[in-house]
């Protein structure tokens, strides 16, 4: 199947134009034209190979809400017309016990990105969602619940999914006490997510300057960690921090925040991190986690959630070819809080 | 009540001995004749004022196994001539929630030391077991089950603890994959008391040379933390892993050893430590933790499941005169695995 993208030819050109195509049907595959697709810091990340497993051209985007165009003949789940979504991962082994469990995030084989993977049978470069259509096997498409704003929905798919995956693994419900750090596309899906949930949400912030903003998505308050009183009067306050902050940074001043037994959860930074103390994690038991988007079942869960409770990301609706300024403005936080592509601004052939 | 201890004068001098006041009793205070007092790293640091908060004289020691030799009026638990026991402890708010869940460790208020405390009456420095006698309310004190051989108990009672509480939090039993880093006071009893528990249990070591010792105690294997085919082939293969090693040490090389959710709990070492790497966290859910010590219902029943399985440290007497050379010792790691002393060999009086 031909088909139009934006790809990143090389570590630092801006994305332009790639056509290329799309795999053949396999019996279980499902191809959906591609509505919306949200654009996630790890898009940026890929396109100039910061984690060294980029390959070029490579088209970013997994954060994908489409419309189903044709199916394979063993597909059972859907039909044509059916608006479905596709997150950060098109493929596991599904043999594994964590396969099994439906956490195929976690796949003893490792899942397959929807973007700078190989797939699982031909080997071939995956290819993600800055484009006008996807392939993809129908275990890995999530179906959209009715009354999902589809135009809001595609940032469910990567930051929804992982800021949900923790606040369901550490069991947040009505009185659990949430902080969350750094209000971007992850932080802002957390405190929604968890206000959802029941929890006593705060956002953590370096400035006052973010009060409006936290108290507007749902939370009860701002701590502002720059606040030596506040920060000290916190202590012991929370069940769970999810720290959606993208860069290395500090955790001294937020583990004595966790209560016995708490965990600090990244979502976030990828690679070296900052030095940790072992003493506050030894006087409260504390715990520092790392957890990785989220498994199918898990997503469709968040989604219907997500339908149920009419929670939606803020996002800034962008055309295609916006993408290149869409990245500067995101290096510089600029967002709120979450750049979607709408697919309808590029042609179907270049 | 006069007495005599061995106590650091200053942060380099020999332990000298001392003649001091234990505290007159309390209506529920037990007075014990020490009979034996374990020899644990903690008492070195703090001889040294390693972690800043000790002053001179002060009396190291929370290894303590005596014999009650006087009771305060109110006292229900004890009589004279019970064998009892005190470890990093001698009291707490006994009011907070943790203090009410029996996790006095964790005290809202911080608990009081059994050296290097202050008392929260007088507020004058505790003292600990390096010395013939020692006062202590009662319910910080344990009872030496019938059976277990006084002479080698010590050291349950911080390296006990310490590596029994853990196993518990994080519920070891028959089927859990338990590593053991370290192979020192705290690394040879988290060995004994995970075998005791039913797990299966590796120690890693950076030399091969420990093999014999480690199956000695009990260990299903020996895993070389320097031999990389062998590490690859470890990944994931643990549920939880202790680490006990005292000093700075790289992290990296075992977190890929956690199974997915899997734990790295640090007993052993305080301060900075060495950098840790996100990725691995995330692509697991493993987590990094604390853990200090244990509460006094947990102590209880770490000696009486000790008495039940028989498991007790491996020791080696010394002469209370000895300490110094002991510490000359236990700084090489030439101890296997703990020295306890003989109080007997301490005069009553100077």
């Amino acid at each position: 199947m031909k088909t139009l993208g934006y790809a990143a030819f090389d570590t630092t050109s801006p994305l332009a134009p790639y056509a290329f195509e799309r795999r053949e049907l396999r019996g279980n595959d499902v191809a959906m034209e591609i509505l919306y697709c949200g654009v996630c810091h790890s898009d940026l990340h890929t396109a100039r190979n910061d984690w060294g497993w980029s390959y070029y051209p490579i088209v970013p985007g997994h954060e994908i809400v489409g419309r189903v165009i044709e199916v394979g003949p063993d597909v059972t789940r859907y039909r044509l017309g059916d608006h479905v979504a596709v997150g950060c991962m098109v493929d596991s082994c599904m043999e594994c016990d964590q396969c099994h469990k439906g956490e195929e995030q976690l796949c003893r084989e490792g899942n397959t990105g929807t973007y700078a993977g190989a797939d699982r049978i031909t080997g071939e470069h995956t290819h993600g969602g800055y484009s006008k259509h996807l392939v993809v096997r129908e275990e890995f498409c999530l179906r959209m619940p009715e009354g999902l704003d589809l135009a809001r929905a595609a940032p469910l798919l990567c930051a929804g999914i992982t800021t949900w995956s923790p606040l369901r693994t550490w069991n947040v419900g009505p009185g659990s006490r949430v902080g969350v750090i750094g209000l971007g596309g992850l932080g802002h899906m957390a405190v929604k997510l968890a206000v959802g949930l029941g929890a006593e949400v705060t956002v953590l912030s370096r400035s006052p300057d973010k009060q409006a903003d936290a108290l507007a998505l749902g939370a009860d308050r701002l701590l502002v960690s720059s606040d030596e009183a506040a920060m000290k009067q916190a202590r012991s306050a929370f069940d769970l921090i999810i720290d959606t902050v993208p860069v290395k940074h500090a955790l001294g001043p937020y583990l004595p925040l966790l209560d016995v037994d708490g965990t600090l959860v990244i979502v976030g930074q990828v690679g070296p991190m900052d030095e940790i103390n072992s003493v506050p994690l030894l006087l409260g038991r504390r715990r520092v986690a790392g957890s990785p988007i989220g498994g199918i079942r898990e997503t469709q869960e968040m989604l219907d959630f997500c339908a149920e409770k009419n929670i939606l990301p803020d996002c800034e609706m962008i055309r295609m070819e916006e993408i290149n300024h869409a990245y500067e403005r995101m290096e510089k936080s600029d967002v709120r809080y979450r750049f979607v592509i709408d697919m309808a601004s590029l042609p179907a052939q270049p």
